[in-house]
């Protein structure tokens, strides 16, 4: 069985077509089917290796803007004075940014998250407390979204994820305007990387905060995606699905809208309902 | 709103009871809601803390015993000397491993991946070859199971997700015998840590390797959980939704069993059809 990838264009190196055999009722048949295309990708700040994730190509250097700016390495667009794809043996597989303050600080940036939990215990709590001290703040208070508008996001989501389609195999995330409006959707084999897609948009098209936007997400809305959505000055976060203790906690604490189980016409608000209208 | 989490049995820490809004039809209701239960876990060797994961309390020494061993730090149970929940002022969420080696095989062995990759550049390929660096070897041949059998897990897996039903916030892993019987079955917030802890619980139940086992699991199949499962000697790993090209590419080469949309009476097998019988 062969695994070709495709790779004439950007979006279609996200999908491989392959052979499979499918299993229906007893008959078996030899189909092509497409697969999300899943690589790992290699961070660097200058020339040192700072992480390697599992993503699905394509908005690479979104995405690597989205991580260094949602994980507080740099806090804004001004810090990050390149950001390139390295031409390497395996072209595509490493980006490397240029930061105004490289060399130590990244390294007491990159360590910062887990002392800055680990001073007062692990905990819910502690989690908390480090965005704080990374001076996250509550979002706008200003911003307003109906309910019945709401409602419609999970499908016009659904209708821009070009690459589900095809693969059944991605996660997405989108920001709408508070008139429903759509104004970016990236999809990605990582829930977290599609968020940080979204941000990594925003951030290299001078649109931080995002304090006018509800950020939609396909998977579950855990703590690292409210925590990714806060640093950006999400004022709403919906998901189709459940969030967990720690993001509702978090959402309350700081003030930030947190839906989950957005399906058809109904909804759970956990925090923030005076923004729903 | 109070975020409650009970405490009275382990079971019972992996859900917290909180009060929301409910949103239906434009008409709003306050109810109460359970909320899987996300909370840090540290994991130390010896004294030095070498990983904090968000993880679903409960299970936790069968996660770090699974994550442990998933993750190339050790190679058996003999190899691991001690295992206990620190007492901290967060009780619970420390766990302390006390291995054979220690010290600076430990620092080699989490470096060891991010190297075996990165020495042939980064991409699919090198990921594979690092498994392979790590003596990982095919699956069991031997191990069969009928199709029709394979079509009856997804319903036992939901079965036994006692926390889901209350919560619908958490991945499942299980294992099953070739004759249908679960083995094990573990719930987390995180895909990774469901699977862990079905390892770790084999891991310290000397039913390594996992050998005479399906491995099924609620979310999507992407090269993380094939490797993991790869460790572990899995011969068949099935999901209910989509495997990623590189999770079937590593199944392909290292010979493992890979079925993925197993839904009702259909299912797709991306490689190892040899052993679905």
């Amino acid at each position: 069985m062969s695994l070709k990838t495709e790779q004439s264009t950007r979006a279609q190196r996200s999908i491989a077509l392959t052979s499979v055999r499918e299993w229906e009722q007893g008959t078996v048949n030899q189909v092509q089917d497409y697969l999300a295309v899943e690589e790992p990708l290699e961070i660097r700040i200058g020339d040192v290796p700072v992480s390697v994730t599992m993503r699905t190509p394509g908005q690479d250097l979104e995405l690597v803007a989205g991580f260094l700016f949602s994980e507080g390495i740099i806090s804004g667009r001004a810090e990050l004075k390149g950001l390139e794809a390295v031409a390497t043996a395996t072209a595509g597989n490493v980006v490397r940014a240029e930061l105004e303050k490289q060399g130590s600080v990244v390294a007491q940036n990159l360590r910062r998250n887990f002392f800055a939990a680990s001073s007062c215990g692990i905990c819910g709590k502690a989690t908390i407390d480090s965005l704080r001290v990374r001076g996250i703040n509550a979002p706008n208070d200003d911003f307003k979204i109906a309910a019945d508008l709401l409602c419609g996001l999970p499908e016009k989501l659904r209708e821009s994820q070009a690459i589900f389609h095809r693969t059944g195999g991605l996660h997405a995330a989108a920001a709408f305007t508070s008139t429903g409006e759509l104004l970016v959707e990236r999809e990605d084999i990582g829930r977290h990387n599609a968020v940080d897609k979204v941000i990594g948009w925003a951030l290299l098209n001078d649109h931080i905060p995002l304090s006018d936007c509800v950020l939609m997400v396909s998977g579950r809305g855990g703590f690292e995606i409210v925590q990714k959505a806060l640093v950006a000055g999400v004022p709403v976060l919906a998901s189709v699905s459940a969030p967990s203790s720690l993001a509702v906690q978090t959402a309350r604490e700081l003030g930030m809208t947190l839906v989950g189980f957005l399906r058809g016409r109904r909804f759970i608000v956990y925090s923030g309902e005076q923004r729903i209208c």
